[in-house]
């Protein structure tokens, strides 16, 4: 009996899970780009507080020791379901037994995509890496302007979306711009850097407690942000921002609000959502498709309360170890008992050692939160022999301010 | 009596040293960089060994506890002696009492400018970062070959230059590919894997004693290395190199032959010789002009037996601590002593664990010189306080064969 061919789209918490945990098929991981992103951590590198390398891993050397693994670096551009096939950018398509497609999300610009341009978001490295530039030649053209005029400029960054990446932004951003880099330009008035974290709704982090959201948002006053709500965005041009009738000056902004499902899903021709992601079934496959799952933020999962799950590291990193399960088991649709989520909390950190934190009806902030968090999202993911060594490095990092982070090239 | 105003063009290792010992005067850095690059360990970068931010520091935070040291980022443009400003890219000019001109160096493609288009070389950060992305991408592009094909292509690089830095290339890079790729690519044949090393003189590593240049060649060889001999490249195109009569195909080509001063250098209107270097003075002047400094690989200085003294890390850090001792002690000509270079020694790394190593009658070769020369060139160059925290960094990259210097964004 010859094994079964698994293909995993996306490398990603969901794909890497699943592949992680199917020992016995021949697993075939495409992924557009040659790494795992630890995305939690990926603010960081766009605040030049990490490097690159620091929070990503290649694939291949996450596999080693893996040899039922094949990873392929490819664009799927296209799923085949009727001739059990995935097309790709440069190679030829793949057959599959299995198909798991965990591709993630990019962001939503609200029917504005044109606004993309001047308000990048951060999902990949490469993303992240363009932010940091241009927040260091930022300062950097801030210093020039006062050695030339005499006077420091005003620095305005203004994040769009109040969820936990733009907060987790914000609160970076306060951080390296005060006490990181003021060192490095003593010149420059902290006074003139402002952050402005703009959110559409009453308040930010809309998915956890109303008495965090609030603590949060003191937080980042406290570190010098400037938090505002009920501010939907009308326009975005290089020069600003238009906020209802307010307009903001900024040649900084940066997108953090909203999520739109990669358009690959469209060729799955399955049931979808109004943002793009697969309406599952409660064993996370597609209506007629016993053996096509969808998950991560790719899918729309409803949770136990009947709201949509999250598109969190925790629920893809669960529904990929699920999946796997079946696999692994080979269970028919009538043996599968339905995916539900166990509910680890959410976390979000503001700035370096602060966060909020709520797990169920427990409730946490402060440093200890922020430290909860760092175990929490390194022990799932990596092997063991690399999880101390990471952890003892972001450490020493955290300690430090890291000041290779800050190289531009 | 107001401060000196010193200006240094470029913060390499001549403009670095020079800025740490100058403590009374009031000091402008300028650098297109961010950063002080150690140049030394570039083609670590390169072969993807190390990250970019463990070799980089930036200037702004190496001078943080020198208030006296202002950092720029900008380009220089022209230098304008009787005016005794230097005039910048974005900014205004700047005023100078006393000017240090270490402005580094580049390839020389021997009047064949277009070629370095499909021979890139290896000067700065962002050179490393891009042949790193090549060779990634070579490897994966011969994996996706190998999968659609069935057959492992050939995978070529050539490396053009039998000096210091193309003998470390070339070693790193076929250790790279053995031991640190092997285990990703576990179908790729290494023997498919070729790298050859062309040199046009009779011996790689000329500077060296030849039994150094011969012990090299071996260890090489023994890694999988073609050394080529007597071999000058008569031409240079994207699928190959032209060896006089022998073609050689490649699309991987790396110019490692030849320095070319900087074009800078030209409008200080002051002796050259034909690679551009000035001809300094024996306290390191050009000519009429006792407060104008040229040091590093933009000076053509003779050595104790009339030779050139090499553009190397010792001789523009030995340069840079004599010319900020003359301004230090506000010293006329007629009160200097000449500059003498103090040798100490030559090292060349090949691979991850070997070296030949050179110091007047004293010859070394394999692991202990090459833990030599970590040593040696870590020591005289970055605080103490850092000198500790990077040597043991790099021992665990060395040991651990850090994966996130693989990552591609």
């Amino acid at each position: 009996m010859s094994q079964t061919r698994v293909v995993i789209i996306g490398g990603g918490f969901g794909g890497l899970t699943a592949a992680r945990a199917l020992r016995h098929s021949h697993v075939t991981l495409i992924d557009r780009a040659n790494h795992h992103l630890f995305q939690p951590l990926l603010y960081q590198v766009a605040t030049a507080a990490l490097s690159p390398g620091d929070i990503a891993w290649p694939l291949r050397t996450v596999f080693r020791t893996q040899p039922n693994v094949h990873v392929m670096m490819d664009d799927v551009v296209a799923i085949d379901r009727s001739r059990r096939v995935v097309h790709l950018q440069q190679s030829h398509p793949v057959g599959f037994d299995v198909l798991i497609v965990a591709p993630g999300s990019r962001h939503a610009y609200f029917g504005h995509e044109e606004w993309e341009s001047c308000a990048p978001g951060m999902k990949t490295m490469t993303d992240a890496v363009r932010l940091r530039e241009k927040m260091l030649m930022a300062f950097e053209e801030a210093e020039r302007h006062r050695t030339t005029h005499g006077s420091s400029p005003r620095l305005s960054f203004v994040i769009v979306g109040g969820g936990p990446t733009g907060v987790e932004l914000a609160g970076a951003l306060a951080e390296i711009g005060r006490k990181a880099m003021k060192p490095d330009y003593p010149h420059l008035h902290t006074e003139s850097l402002s952050i402005i974290l703009v959110e559409a709704g009453p308040r930010i982090l809309p998915g956890f407690d109303s008495t965090l959201s609030a603590k949060a948002a003191g937080a980042l006053t406290h570190m010098g942000v400037t938090v505002k709500l009920n501010s939907l965005v009308t326009d975005v041009t290089p020069d600003g921002v238009q906020i209802g009738a307010e307009w903001m000056p900024s040649k900084h902004t940066i997108w953090a609000a909203g999520n739109r499902a990669s358009p690959l899903l469209n060729t799955l021709t399955a049931p979808q959502d109004s943002a793009g992601r697969v309406r599952v079934q409660p064993d996370l496959t597609i209506p007629d498709e016993p053996w096509i799952f969808v998950i991560g933020d790719a899918a729309h999962c409803p949770g136990r309360d009947g709201s949509v799950l999250p598109g969190v590291a925790p629920v893809a990193m669960q529904q990929g170890r699920y999946v796997a399960g079946l696999i692994n088991h080979h269970l028919i649709p009538a043996k599968r008992l339905p995916f539900v989520y166990s509910d680890r909390g959410m976390l979000a950190t503001i700035g370096r050692a602060h966060a909020v934190a709520q797990f169920g009806p427990i409730h946490a902030s402060g440093f200890l939160a922020w430290a909860l968090w760092c175990v929490v999202h390194i022990f799932f993911l990596i092997g063991m022999r690399n999880r101390v060594r990471v952890m003892s490095e972001w450490v020493w990092y955290y300690l430090t301010f890291k000041p290779g982070a800050r190289v531009l090239y």
